[in-house]
């Protein structure tokens, strides 16, 4: 146990699963691409969607149809995919060093202003899995659309051990 | 040839012969930016865009005047624009040792659902030219505006021998 | 002197001064991110806004109520941040190898075409900053919508010494 607690990676999945929060499947691609790819110490990910069980979710633009809140749910719900597919690629989420890049994109109309709050989605889903040591810059943009009309798209790269 | 079929990197530019693809003279830079850059083993490109001999092709909106099928081979165009940056800067588009990152960004506008299509134009000129195993991750998205009104813009980082 | 003039990298927080150009206090994370982290020899920097002394300048769109004059100053403002960040994580600037990504996103509404100018003046700081032989190449899209309604975002990744 010491050395569990001296050592914050071995517990990743772990606080997870305390905080309720199981790893879906991992999406599978929609055309020729892959969802992850490893070059050196990054592991680059796919832009990840609100995909439940391989349906969208959160289909819709903030600042019309959808919630802050929906809009919030969408972005973890996307980011919690991303999850899954790092932990296919390396086998553990044990072996990320540090999240280095979080892009989250989401689908406005209007003048919406609160992209901040609907970004937190997977701000605090990363603060829960990783710690605050490990959390990443951030890059957040209203955009015209997203694939399948659905809301949001979470962008990840990962530092990894080699 | 029992040599070169073990190496499938030597036969890049010989597969796009093959296919009739011709690489275009690279695009050269409108302002004060490269056209990409070298950075340990990444090789990083400016956006791409779907521009024949200096001249915009493909001008407007996905969702609005242009078809699915146009917005393919804008995509088409623009990534192969990308191809001839790469190989002027690395000299023989064989040292790519995979595709890491491509983005699609494409201008939408209303309720447009068929990103993926127009993605695969980039996607399946990679995979013609590099092979099924140098697959990169895709972030697709649609967008307000691309620069001189052009329907679709293309980022590429590659993993390149050193 | 002579020195100096060997290493250029030793004078780039000069060359500001020589300009006239003050780096401002640089900004603090809105939410559950930080402003940059580096990874290997890369600095990878939070997406920057116009924002001076922690208020939001140049609100609304280019295309809309804002000239192209403008959205250049906003740019500029943005991109200044990012020098202002860059330099508190390196301590010094003058330990930037190169600039290997530049990402300037600008709200637009219509048929706005002018994009690479309001880039430029992200660009145009980066050059009097680093001098040509530094520069990045440069992706550049017209979004939807930016955090609090400001009228452009700045992403900034760079190469640095380790």
């Amino acid at each position: 146990m010491v050395g569990a607690a001296q050592d914050p990676r071995t517990d990743i999945e772990r606080r997870l699963t305390d905080l309720g929060v199981a790893l879906p499947a991992p999406p599978t691609p929609l055309g020729v691409y892959v969802e992850a790819v490893q070059s050196g110490s990054l592991l680059i990910l796919t832009g990840m969607l609100p995909v439940v069980r391989g349906q969208p979710q959160f289909v819709g633009r903030l600042g019309g149809m959808l919630t802050v809140e929906e809009g919030y749910e969408a972005t973890r719900t996307a980011c919690l995919n991303g999850l899954a597919v790092a932990k296919q690629a390396l086998s553990s989420l044990n072996k990320v060093v540090r999240v280095v890049k979080l892009g989250v994109y989401i689908a406005t109309e209007g003048d919406f202003h609160e992209h901040p709050r609907v970004a937190d989605g997977a701000s605090e889903l990363l603060l829960a899995a990783f710690g605050s040591d490990k959390l990443p810059p951030r890059i957040v943009l209203g955009v015209a659309s997203i694939p399948l009309g659905m809301a949001v798209e979470v962008e990840l790269v990962f530092e990894t051990e080699l």
